[in-house]
């Protein structure tokens, strides 16, 4: 009898979310403190990347409205981060449709940056198609995130594998954006990404959301059926319901080139003091819009508001038929 | 391409835990309102059966100092359901050692309950054999709940199936008691068990813990390979960790004889207004103790002190070697 949870993969690799999926909860308004404090974390844990915010528009998402991780400066990186002399690398995030990438992301021999991300959903994968291709010839590793592919068909899915598997990247992830799958669904995604970048020398990657408390066990159900890119933040930070915890996802992996203590470490201080300020986590709002397979914009702003301890008014409101 | 999340296997039946699990985060002292608002929310919900305590001794814990869902006397459970003219079960659990299940289990023809639960560690299995032919005799439905399987070796596990395999239970339950177990472990022990009991006409069930934020998804991979009798608590409710959440099974299972708003009913009030009174749920240090595979009584004792928010010290301590 195999026990394959106490071996581990020497492919798989982890990045961390914390400040760009975090940063949905306060607008990306983190200190210097709290940003280093996850960057060195990172780098004692043995992580591999860290997503340290997005690079979208100041048009759209002015500066002073937005913290900075929002628009993800070079100087402003470099204040955290120097010249990142370690072995974690830098990721951000572009959106399709909200970023300024042909001119904001720099070429790669000017920035810090070792990997851009770009996010869109199934509409917009032909701007996706020039982002990578753009981020490509800039000199970074590129990877494509097709966001709430829980709500496409399986014609759309498979549109965007085809062309995204033709593209300059190096991982697709599968984004479970609602948080609204379940273990067998996730099989099922996870293998037919595979099945169309494995052979072009892709990797899968996994990103997961809390809502119905499966964020961990989701990514360990990717990584079970060949993810080889996980993503996690620390005390699960993130929007709305939050992500797969960190600290749970490096107590399951066995690579001894992980080490566990330098996140509980972080855990304690800064992110439970930050846990007495802003709200994230499994709520029973979240609960409710990914069983109906629902964007949360509805349940953030239930529990934002006096009637947030009225879940019945809320699942009444989201299932009548008017 | 088959999609088994939105179809039901008709046998596979819930079992409410909240009053007897969740009842070790308060001594088992719930006012007759609450437990009648979990029963009205099972009976409403299309629920199978309510496990509404212990019968455990009053020797071992006296009347007072705990409250009456440790002994569950009958005037007790009728104050609250009557003759239960209803199509929901009622359970009641005997712990090996603990109970004098000989003389305060009746005959059934003189208790409302339907369903006697066995618990006991793997030790205590001749023990438990007795209990069961004496529930059993004695007209009830009987399950047998072998505690902390994650620290028993194989061959223990063996000796315990092969013996109750042919007593004559009705379920065999998988009991992640520490919360300890991953997907891949959950998948081997419920096919062990089916092996073992299928034959003989049993069913296989799972009590899962949230120590790690898996009870659900390790009661859904339950489901998958087979389990049909399945436990949850209301909002999770139960010691430390606590339990698999009832509102996100229910919202997982299809049988439309399942019913989710009268949960969402009773999550609002009485557990909400609970939650502010006694903790439960998956905080750092059950973590700690499920990744461990640890019993979670230092982690119980740690979020009751002043060091609760001291998740380092407690890793450390729980990892030195002195």
């Amino acid at each position: 009898m195999s026990a394959p949870w106490i071996t581990y993969r020497p492919e798989l690799k982890v990045l961390d979310c914390t400040i760009r999926d975090g940063g949905l909860v306060n607008d990306h308004h983190f200190d210097d403190g709290f940003v280093r404090a996850v960057y060195e974390a990172c780098v004692e844990a043995g992580i591999d990347y860290m997503e340290i915010g997005y690079k979208n528009s100041s048009k759209l998402f002015p500066r002073g409205q937005f913290g900075p991780w929002k628009h993800c400066d070079e100087q402003d990186i470099r204040r955290i981060v120097g010249d990142n002399p370690t072995s974690l690398k830098l990721a951000v995030m572009c959106d399709a449709e909200k970023s300024d990438w042909a001119t904001e992301v720099l070429p790669k021999d000017q920035s810090v940056l070792d990997m851009i991300r770009v996010a869109f959903y199934a509409h917009q994968v032909s701007e996706a198609i020039d982002m990578i291709a753009d981020a490509t010839e800039k000199g970074y590793e590129v990877t494509a995130n097709l966001m709430a592919v829980s709500t496409n068909t399986e014609k759309e899915v498979d549109q965007v594998l085809e062309v995204v598997a033709d593209s300059p990247i190096e991982v697709m992830v599968v984004v479970d954006s609602f948080g609204a799958m379940y273990a067998e669904q996730i099989e099922i995604l996870v293998k037919k990404y595979l099945e169309y970048v494995k052979p072009k020398g892709k990797e899968v990657g996994m990103h997961a959301h809390n809502n119905q408390q499966l964020g961990f066990a989701n990514t360990i159900e990717a990584i079970i059926h060949g993810a080889n890119r996980v993503d996690a933040s620390m005390a699960g930070l993130g929007r709305g319901a939050g992500n797969c915890p960190m600290e749970l996802l490096i107590g399951f992996l066995r690579n001894p080139k992980f080490h566990i203590r330098p996140i509980y470490k972080v855990l304690q201080d800064p992110l439970l003091p930050l846990s007495r300020q802003v709200e994230w986590g499994p709520h029973v709002q979240y609960n409710i819009t990914g069983q109906l397979n629902e964007h949360p914009r509805s349940a953030i702003a239930a529990r934002g508001g006096d009637q947030r301890d009225e879940y019945l008014a809320f699942y009444d409101k989201l299932t009548s038929d008017v």
